[in-house]
């Protein structure tokens, strides 16, 4: 059995589903967490599933996945724009990551427009809402067994 | 009995009466809790006065205020001027929020100049020192009764 | 008896209660002005209540509160952000001076986040409307009194 | 009889004739004043023609406008390029504003690139000297009777 | 018989009618072209007008115009913001261009306040629908005969 | 049967295999062709597949597939950093449009981090290599049957 | 007799003697009028001095002084830093112009060191406090005789 | 026989001669590729001579020229300041780049300073007028030869 | 016996040895803090080392440092070039704070040449690996003893 | 007897009278050194005049004037704008220094619109030709005996 | 004969052949000299070679050169970025002088794309390594007789 | 004996216990000399102790050390933050070099914040005063033995 997947996720997606509804959709972290494990399984994979309003716990998360998991799916949210943290916990680790957004970060405010992360991620699925989740899922296992 | 007032206060107000008094004050965080208990007590208002150095535990309050508070006072200190995370908290819910600052950010160093948290919140109280909360819970009371 | 706070007010304030509603609400500059004497009255001082549309006359009035006002409340409207003669009139003056919106200009064009005025005033309140002026006087009654 | 259309203009256009005639051609200001009642004339309008060196007795007459007249020509000049005061007075009224400039701006020192009025008014004539004000006259009355 | 006016438009105009039709209005390119041809007509000049989705081309034309034309209105859409092209085959020749947009570009995003057409045309009309062609072919018969 | 979906590619795109595989991978256009048509035969959908050197010629296919596509997938390669053309081609169709790069451009030269198609797609793939392509069909077909 | 030298004077400056005396001097502004005086006298001129807080009413000035003065000082305070509509004055009349300030702006803070006057005046003298002006004034009738 | 050295131009180029030539001198392009063609031969060279005013037509260019010539003068005339599509066909061939313009760009308008052409091309002679293009032919031979 | 020194290591540093070697050196820093216990003892001290890879527990270190410490070596690593509450707690003690980086921030990417901590701290060492933390303890205790 | 002034003189400063006339005029250096003597003995002091192409002893003579002369008259022309090494020179010495320059930078390109030496310098005469020379002795005795 | 070319070459030129060779190659600047006279001979013309790491150096042979040379050939190295004093000596001079550089700096790092020296020169040949020099000789002489 | 370590000081040092003593501190240049000569005998090395004022004497200087000396400890001070030939020197070098500042120069004014001697060098000490030249002493003979 293969290591697992981590779906790590940042700051005020524990509202998902009752945050802006016209920005973010109508599901839950829990039904997009359902999602991934769903997906994933198909593809012969587990999930680990989190999520955090603090920086310096993803970073945690990031350092335990280098060991822990066979690759990670990031939606940082908030911190992806600004953390030179998190990005430097990426290019520390040899497992592959892939950042995930729900919205499109392009498409929004100026201030959404820098991600540190992409600078570090292998790539980047934006825009697709809970959908988008489980492409990266396939891009994880792809990138996984490359 | 309408729900309480959050009173949230960031990064290294822990230190006031003690830090650069010249710029903050001499009243201890202590101290302007009490004030801001009696000025609320007398609008008929409950305070929860919190004071953290981490990020994610306000971000962990403002979400918890969108259900537990009537409105909310905060002083983000060094997170408001650079926060994704508060803005989007912010952003994430209904109840108002009123940003207050002792000094006035504006007339120090520029990098204070710039606050993630005005471009959220209803609006912003700054310069008056521990009177400044006085009139943000007065605020405070006025939106939420809006 | 004190000397009275000189509340001032500049370009297209005038047409407030008809300009752009949403933004800047339904009250007159009139009914403003009558907040503003009650307030301050109730806190034992009066105002001096004006407006207009010409920098140099909220210059004027800048240097003639230097001797004649004990504190000034200003909304200097679209002049604060760009005018470097009412910072220097702010500068060149004892009497306090409290800056005062009724939006919140961070949360408006880019061109509105600076203030020119901000970087000199004593301290601001900005985004609750009508209400600010009395949380204004409040805070220039304060300052006053220091 | 409709209301007339205001043709503000403003500070130095009362040099026109004298003031560096390569850039900004031989018409005086009274010249350009009888062309714009003369083509308002054929289209059954009558024009109020005014010049000032004064920002705020613009935004006053861009007030007075409000209500007083169909439609605004205006040619800011200097002031076009930094004016926010100008702007707010032109959002804060729905009769109709076109932009008027003898030279191209676009064309000249990169401080006249910017145009705050831009940002709000209709639309824009600019590089057609003298000639350019019929043509704004006509741009107005369209939209007064849009 | 003089030589025609050239009404040169840009990529994305052959949409006309069905593109957002609340910035562009409901006109087609035909109707517009209509509406030139019965302006120019009126003035004694016949148009010739183009469309084209590549900026080669609209340089293609405009040197061709440095010979065959007596004057171009040109709507470059999205290429005037960038094209130092353009820009270039305006500034080889002597026939006088009148650049034309139908929205006003400083009333819309950051990235269209840029003209490098501007920086070579005679004049602008922008912001006025479809009217403003008409406009723009009174100005280049004026700057024709000039 | 639904309307196909088109797969637009940009300049140099043509010599993917030999141009710089350590950036852009060892596979061909023609083997990318291959996996979006088999990726969208298993979804039930057709693919046109087209390249082009041209801007213009990307606009008139965007063009195209307002009415003649179902969704549409673009890498534009250079063209995507500075085209204001794609992108008013993209905002003026409602078909849905997923940008696609094959290699991750934030992690490149700056010149490449700024996207005036992503600014107005729905979302974006990148970084994956050809196998982006299949998420981005992916994505394609799921925004078609939203 | 020649015609007078104007000594124009922007905003505050009234204030001499009381404001910021640390940066501005301990001398009125009436004390400096009896320097320029005496020192025009000394070289055969007259002076007209005046001051004005308003910006308009200093362009009314150098339009009057572009027929009725032989040169002019100005020191245009705050306006200096940012006026187009002043610096449009003065390059619209032959009268040679002299810029002059009380402290060296280029030591102050970063605003001050923008002149948009200095872009269109003949020279600058500043730093040398109220004996700067009797050097300007050395100055305009050199260049008033040149 | 070795390969040809490809000399290609773009925009306006074609205009050599009659476009403004106190900046581009009075030879036509013909002329110059007399000239070329010479200095090509004297050094065991044929050339193949180009002009287009499209972007994707000088990128098909430079696609071809990767297998079919032996190196490249490319004077990219506008589309140097800003084309990626150019800089990216250039990075992606082995075949020696040498970029040329007739004018010194740098002593010219500032949006003429930047190349991404010169980003990628091996080296670039500039501002000897038709002379320039002999050089660029000798840098070529040079370099094939290397 | 003195206060300790503290020293302090921000985000990631746990994984010295692995991460990046050619950057950060293959000492652990466990070996680090063996360096630093002994550079300290040999001068007299002792040292409280701790590493976090969240920001607001460093800040909490700093403000118990305020009063517990003699002296701060901090590696603020990522933190460093964007922490406004790092620079801010720095500001509120009175105990002197040396910055010490592994690699030399200012010879990798331009994110990392800003500061926020250097802005408050005393002094820096950076560019020496672990050597850097020995020289920057012979820094804390020559300031200590200031 | 007062010890001398120094009459400073930077790059190319030489080459006066032969070197761009229309800007820098047509007195020599020698002519200029004849009126800063006659100028200064006619205030009762002697120059010392000097010129350099180099920076460093533009630096050592700076050096020298801090204890041998009782004022400086510095051009130090290229040099002005960008060096910090005459900056800090004019920063270590007590005796005043003026800055003087024959044309007005701030007319002339953008890069000439900084000066480090003004940021340092106790005031500055610019844009009066050899004139200014004088002025400035004057400016620096009136100094040398404040 | 004619008055010798000038190949003048700025700081660390003396170190080529040891200094990053992969930049720079592996000729020496002896080598260098040699090319140079061969190549002028060749041409009827001598030259004097320097090498000087003193930017006021440099300043000296370029005023020498105004008269005593008929050409200038420099390859300012570092000093070409930013020395406002080699572009006035440069302006000053009818002699025509061409900039050349070993590497093309367009192709380095950003403080290398700017040249104060491209803005004064006739024209440049970079990229080259040590046969840009011979290209840049015969420019020199092309434009010493035209 | 292996060779010296080069300690080289660049402008305005020599004033050193004079200058600003607040910033710099009351040693003279002839104490330092005497501490790092000390310093570097206790390891077992020579110091070559020079200043100048000359950026071109201190680049001869690091050439000369390239092969004179086993390590270089340079304080550039102004130099430091503009001169790309200290850089280029520097790079030029296998020699290692360390950067000595007696103050913090991220603590002063924002034009001493860059540095592009610390592009080059491999490390930094700043802050320390006179101490610090002790530890670049160290950290000097620690990277000459590495």
């Amino acid at each position: 059995m293969p290591k697992p997947i981590f779906v790590l996720n940042g700051p005020n997606l524990n509202l998902l589903g009752t945050r802006e509804p016209h920005i973010y959709g109508a599901e839950t972290l829990g039904d997009i967490e359902a999602r991934c494990a769903a997906k994933a399984r198909s593809l012969g994979h587990e999930v680990v599933f989190r999520q955090s309003n603090k920086e310096g716990e993803l970073v945690d998360w990031l350092n335990e996945a280098a060991t822990g998991a066979c690759a990670v799916v990031i939606n940082p949210a908030a911190y992806g724009h600004t953390s030179i943290a998190l990005h430097d916990a990426i290019k520390a680790m040899a497992t592959p990551v892939v950042e995930c957004h729900l919205s499109n970060p392009m498409a929004r405010e100026a201030f959404r427009h820098m991600s540190m992360v992409s600078l570090a991620a292998k790539g980047v699925v934006s825009g697709f809402g809970a959908k988008g989740y489980e492409l990266a899922i396939e891009a994880a296992v792809h990138l996984a067994s490359a």
